[in-house]
């Protein structure tokens, strides 16, 4: 069936993957209270935009969709890390959130101790599965190198740390940009030099330089979200820091700069990472 | 110079070890509180048993003293592991230990975000370290995939969520086993596979039989301190379930037991690993 854009890749993809991350994850933990803790999270409705992104990017490279997935494991080991890291965010010492996608968050509803375990648990079995993929050594190997580096202490859990001590200072521009990379882009940026690796594809600065754009777009996008609904304006966000209107202008040059540097890239059907851009539109 | 037994190893390696797990993690890390926070708890002292066991068995399966710093990424990645495990470990929501070898824990010093963060962070750059190693990939890809396995949710993690929500029910001598084997055992029995991996040995059952048995060996010599220190006795431990003069039958009889499995080992110097065992003498 044609793929039309990236909305219609995930209508065509996610039921079969979401399917896959849940028989995997329920077939391989035997702890009880650990699997349920585990599923909870990753089971709670998130959009796996991270992973959908990854297999985009492969598909995009030249993967043919009934190809994609061999490569589940791996996009299913980005989404087992973002899963850890919005529990491990949302625990009392750090973001304080007891809701997490409308539903109560994992150590409200287990506890803090279960939670940070669960969390644990995530992570590590990231790596387990990108070990056992069926992919070839190398590319397994990549990723796990990048995972790692990307969301490990050069990268997300840096970001994390400096939003939770930095609380009570204000950031300026180039401090919240760089937390913002470390926390929420990185992962992105992950995700899809990760996809381009798996797919053969020579990893070019301008499908990193797309990754890094749409990784800050998003936080803006959720910081300009969270500004409507009133939240707390004492937050190291761009809205408080430069006001809404000048937050959305530098949305929207990011966006203008993803969409060129992924134009210019070749060999490549450019597509799903397009029209992927379509999230940031009003 | 000739090494005479494991606790010689230790006092030649050991000090080049430490030099190189500091500084490649103080290099590695920008973030200011996050590589303290780690650091703290990577030098508080620990005796680095694991990454140890882990050169002292690629040493007895023939790679030389003077190639084994190519092993310490893999070493490296081990302690961090185990350095992870402690602080989360110690957190008030999980033993809630306030000190830990005569200093104070890592939550007590940086609080319990930070001290999450630290250990995420140590985690995941253990994997890091391992991508980046010099080894074969083949190595590596093992290395992640054990390593993952055993201390992940399907051992290690599995463990201290058992330990955490079992505390109020009596485990019984299976369920015991069970806890111990997935709580320290498995860490341990990685080290020893993993070393025999990177060394080229072919991995038999007398190893793993050797690791098992030295891993919950450990786990009971700890307990009948503790028991000798007058340690709460309403723990899930053997003492406290068999009495400590059946648990240290138990003990002899294991360490008879490793000491049988490795003797049976072939195309090995059986030297350190048996020496080794002379730490669980009284």
């Amino acid at each position: 069936m044609e793929i039309k854009n990236f909305s219609d890749f995930c209508e065509q993809v996610l039921p079969d993957f979401n399917k896959f991350l849940d028989t995997k994850l329920r077939t391989e933990i035997k702890q009880d209270t650990l699997r349920d803790a585990m599923l909870y999270s990753l089971d709670a409705g998130g959009k796996r935009v991270r992973p959908m992104l990854f297999l985009a990017v492969a598909y995009s490279c030249g993967i043919k969709q009934e190809n994609l997935s061999k490569m589940y494991d791996i996009a299913g080991a980005i989404e087992l890390v973002h899963t850890y890291s919005l529990i491990h965010d949302d625990l009392p010492e750090m973001d304080d959130s007891d809701y997490r996608r409308g539903k109560l968050a994992n150590h409200k509803k287990f506890g803090v101790g279960p939670a940070v375990l669960a969390g644990d648990g995530l992570l590590t079995q990231a790596f387990y599965w990108i070990a056992k993929s069926s992919l070839d050594t190398d590319k397994r190997m990549a990723a796990v190198r990048i995972l790692a580096h990307n969301a490990g202490p050069m990268g997300m859990v840096a970001g994390q740390m400096t939003d939770i001590t930095m609380e009570n200072k204000v950031l300026n521009e180039e401090e919240l940009t760089t937390l913002h990379k470390e926390k929420t882009a990185d992962l992105i940026t992950a995700a899809v030099t990760i996809g381009a690796f798996c797919a053969n594809h020579e990893l070019s600065s301008r499908l990193v330089q797309y990754a890094n754009d749409i990784g800050l777009a998003f936080q803006l996008k959720d910081d300009l979200n969270d500004a409507d609904d009133g939240e707390d304006n004492s937050k190291n966000t761009f809205p408080n820091l430069i006001g809404k209107e000048a937050t959305k202008t530098k949305l929207n040059d990011l966006v203008k700069d993803a969409l060129n540097s992924v134009l210019k890239e070749t060999e490549f059907d450019k597509n799903l990472l397009v029209s992927f851009l379509d999230y940031f539109k009003e």
